[in-house]
This record gives structure tokens, sequence and C-alpha cells, in this order.
């Protein structure tokens, strides 16, 4: 009963800090994706576009949010930001796959209702996350891919455009790069954004042009609800970047929510053991960016860098790349 | 004190009936997919055959682990009588999408390493689980998506087929059932199996021909590692059939594995809760098969019936397909 008694007023105390400190009535995070972010391998110009372009995404989604706008609005404005820049592996800046294409895929989930919507092998939509979303709102699936799933963006009237509407001269270069076997990996990354509204709600959304020099229609995590995406108003939202196979076997995004849920941890301690224990030990590297109800926000990589980024009612703008 | 002893008490009485019933060394699960499965729906000749066939892939999966074989190879064995089968919709037997074409999806993962494998959409490989299970064990992905998982099959030297292999009248008619929307759903079940062999491994494999007139590329839950098959040492082997947007949503057959882990559940509570209560809730119908590192068996489903079978080096062979 000592023990009993002790625990709880430990756990009183604990809670104080917690429910003085003001919560955020909505919140943002986004990330434009993990990797070998290093001063030395970014120059002084190209952190001062990273800079400007995170915080552009954080706008766009603080408008939303800030005007009492919807989770899933203000992370696909987020998203949307970063597809239509070249500085990200997204949208606009996809890396190119063996064939020389390039091939999109992105993902989105309501914490409210727990739908979800994504596009896999993609090739003329310009907007892949609008097509997830639509996916999730206006068909009976999750999970569309290739021709298919761009003959549904038509029928849904979203823009698409020809196939070199995606080349960029760096993603290019990378891709020779690639190719000459001077480089192991690509170096722009997947971007993502989680939110929450005023109402409450969670949402989650990521979209990608996978691994450069990608082969065979290789989906990886981006496009996989629980793997890449998630988001529960329970728990928490989720979107990662990283070595995709690794997110998909180890259910990444679900798993955050689940060790929250299940076992009573923190979004940051979820998360953070995800990342820099479970993930690790298997060489799988990577991060992710989840957010909890209460607006507790976890950023963990065990990369070099990763691109991130978040404002909430309370505190932020606040963009970083490296550790 | 007193209160820990009789705990401790407790937790060692009912361990000593678990520990003294037999163990098996090896065991086997099988399905061949859930739905409006009862006897006013399936002629006896029907029944008959069926049971044949569930009665094959069982045998054909229990020599591969009697002999001391591998999880993997037995789960695999045992798809590969079901694909070959017109009975079931997975290989021979697939529906036809709306284009009037089979797409066929397939994954497996293996709980000793923790690797996947899986196909989304291929019309032309004659058995999609051995396809999966090439991706896990010779490619660097999980997921392989249409033309580009065929080149790979094609590389990896495995048996193509016309598209035309795939036409059976069974899933023609239910095609045009549902294209005249005479039938909500197509009667063929996907099929599954999860298997524990005499080290200890567990493996799980589903194969799919998705749903009777599925459109644009659709994806459902059984090439996601993580909702339709998931496979862990540590806790259990699943494979799912059903609606398969609800068991993506849900991260079915990982969160299988979450519930043992973090709550303690056994195999039978996490997979039972899941089924009969977290997805009946959402209209979600469907079912699976659940093996754990101990041999112990769960078949929930919430639906009319399911085609399932078992067999352990202590009890069985035995199918069932109402309930």
């Amino acid at each position: 009963m000592k023990h009993l008694a002790l625990t709880l007023l430990l756990s009183i105390l604990m809670t104080i800090p917690q429910a003085m400190a003001q919560q955020p009535v909505w919140a943002l995070v986004i990330h434009g994706g993990a990797g070998n972010v290093t001063p030395g391998r970014i120059t002084p110009d190209k952190q001062v576009q990273y800079e400007a372009k995170l915080l552009e995404a954080l706008a766009a989604g603080q408008n939303v949010l800030a005007g009492g706008g919807t989770a899933m609005d203000a992370a696909i404005a987020a998203v949307q930001i970063m597809e239509e820049s070249p500085l990200f592996n997204s949208g606009k800046g996809a890396v190119f796959n063996a064939d020389g294409k390039n091939e999109l895929d992105a993902s989105v989930m309501d914490g409210r209702t727990g739908k979800a919507g994504a596009v896999a092998g993609v090739t003329v939509i310009r907007s892949p996350v609008e097509a997830a979303r639509r996916v999730m709102d206006s068909s009976a699936h999750v999970m569309l891919s290739g021709r298919g799933a761009e003959a549904f963006a038509r029928e849904q009237g979203l823009e698409l455009v020809e196939p070199s509407y995606f080349y960029t001269d760096e993603s290019w270069q990378e891709y020779m790069k690639v190719k000459e076997r001077l480089e192991k990996e690509g170096r722009k990354g997947t971007v993502g954004a989680v939110a929450l509204d005023k109402e409450g709600n969670l949402a989650a959304a990521t979209s990608t042009g996978g691994m450069t020099f990608k082969k065979y229609g290789r989906i990886g995590d981006s496009p996989v609800i629980g793997a890449g995406t998630y988001a529960s108003n329970e728990s928490c939202a989720v979107s990662c970047t990283g070595h995709g196979e690794y997110f998909i076997r180890n259910s990444v995004a679900y798993d955050v929510s689940a060790r929250m849920l299940y076992l009573g941890e923190t979004v940051d301690q979820a998360a953070t053991y995800i990342i820099n224990e479970k993930l690790k030990s298997q060489g799988g590297t990577g991060g992710l960016i989840a957010l909890d109800k209460n607006g507790n926000i976890s950023t963990p990589f065990n990369t070099p860098g990763m691109f991130r980024g978040f404002v909430t009612s309370a505190s932020g703008p606040e963009v970083k790349m490296f550790r």
C-alpha cells in the first residue's frame, strides 16, 4: 500500500507541470526527408533555400489551422508546398527510377474517421498527396496503383501533367551518379506532415518519389498505411521517411500508436524507441515525425540529419535539418 | 506482499497445465477465404471438393514440416496447392477485375528473420506466392508491383503463363453477376497459410486475386505486410482474408502481434478481439488465421463462414467451412 501511495503521489506530481503548461490548440509538424543531411553536404545557399521552403510549408498549414480548418487540409497544404518544390523527393522533385522515369507514391490518413487513401507508382499526377486524399474520400478503396490510379485521378478532375514535368536537373544528376555507382543513395527526401486541428482531430500525409534507381515497380513504405503513414485521434499521427523496406517490415507508423495505447508510452518514448532502438538495431535508417492528441511532438531520426519543422498555436515556426 | 505471493502462486498454478499439455513440435493452419460461406450457398458436391482440396493443401505443408523442412517452405507449399485450384480466389481461380482481367497479389513473411516479400497487381505469374518469396529472398525490396514485378519474376526464372491461364468459368460468372449488379460481392476467397516448424520458426503467406470487379489498380491487404500478412518468432504468424480496406486501416496482422507482445494477450485473445470487436464495430468483414510460437491456433471470423483447416504434429488434419 505504501508503494501504491507513493506511485500515486509521484504520478500526480509529474502531471502538474504538464497540465499547467499551455497545450496548443493546434499544431503542425513537417519533414522533408531524413538522410545524409550534414553541413558538409549542403551548401549554405541550399540551406537557405531549404529553410525558406520548409517555413513556407509550415505557413501554408498554419493558415489552415489558425483559421479553424481541418488537420487533413493543413497536412495536405503543407505537403503540397513541398511537392511543388524541386528541393524534395516528392512531386516536382521526384527522383528517377532505374528506367529513367519518375514514379510517385503518397498516402493520407484521417485520425477522426480512421479512413485512409494511397496511390502507388503514378507518373502523371501533379499532386500525388491530393490523389491519395481523393482515394480516401471518393473511392471504396484505400490503395490504388499505376495506370488505374491515374485513371481514377483523371475522373476526379485532378491536374495531370506530362511525365517531363517531373524532370529536374538535380534528380537527373542523382540518377546518373547512382547509375554510375558513384553514390549509393540519393540525397533528396520524402516529405510528410502531421497536424492537429482546433477540433482535436489528427491527420497524417506522406508523399515521395521513392528510391533513386528503384527497379521493378518497387513500392516503399510511403503509400503503405501503417508503415509510412498512420493517424488515430485516440493516439497520434505519424509520417515516416527513410529506408522503406525496414518501415514496412516493422509496421513503424502503426507501431508508434500501438506502443502508446498498449504500453502507455508517450509519443516521444514510442517514436524514439522505434527509430533509435528497434530500427537501428536492424540497420534500418530513417526518421519520423509524430504528434499526439495533446500537441506533443516527436521527431526522432537515426541518420545524420532530417529536414523538419513545426509550428503550433503556442510556439514556432521552427525549422531544422541537422542534429 | 500477500497480493504478490498470491499472484505468483496463481501464475505458477496456471502454468502447470500448459507445460504438461503436449506442445506440438510443428503446426500448420490454412484458410481459403472468409465470406458468405453457408450450407445453403455451397452444394454438397462443392463441399466435398473444398474439403478435399483443403486436406491436400494441409498434406503438402505437413510433408514439409514432418520432414524437418522450414515453416516458410510449408506455408508456400500449402498456398501453392490452393493457387493451382480453381476453387479459390488466388492463382488459377483468381477473380476478374472491372476490365475483365486477372490481377493477383501475394505476400510472405519469415518470422525468424523479419524479412518479407510481396507482389501486387501481377497478371502472368503462375504462382504469385512464389514470386513474393523471391522478392524477399532475392531482391533488396519488400513490395514490387505490376510490370516491374513481372520483369523481376522473369529474371528469377519463375513460370510465366498467358493471362488466359487464369480464366475459369466460375470466376467469369461471378464477374458477370457483379457487373450486372446481381451480386454485391464475389464468393471465392483469398488463401493463406501460417506454419511453425521443428526449429520453432514461424512463417506466413497470403495469395489472392483481389475483389471481383475491382477498379483502378486497387491493392487490398493481401500484399501489404502488417495488414494481410505478418510473422515474428517473438509472437505469431498471421494471414488475413476479408474486406481488405478495413484490414489495411487497422494494420490487422501486425496488431495481433502487438497485442500479444504489448498487452500480454494470448494469440486467441488478440485475434478474436480484433476480428469480433474492433473490425466488427467498424463494419469490417473477414477473418484471419494465427499461430503462436507454442503452436496455439486461432481462426476467428465475423462472416457466416471461412474455409479453414489445420494439422499439427499432435492432432489433425481437420478442415471446416461453416461455424
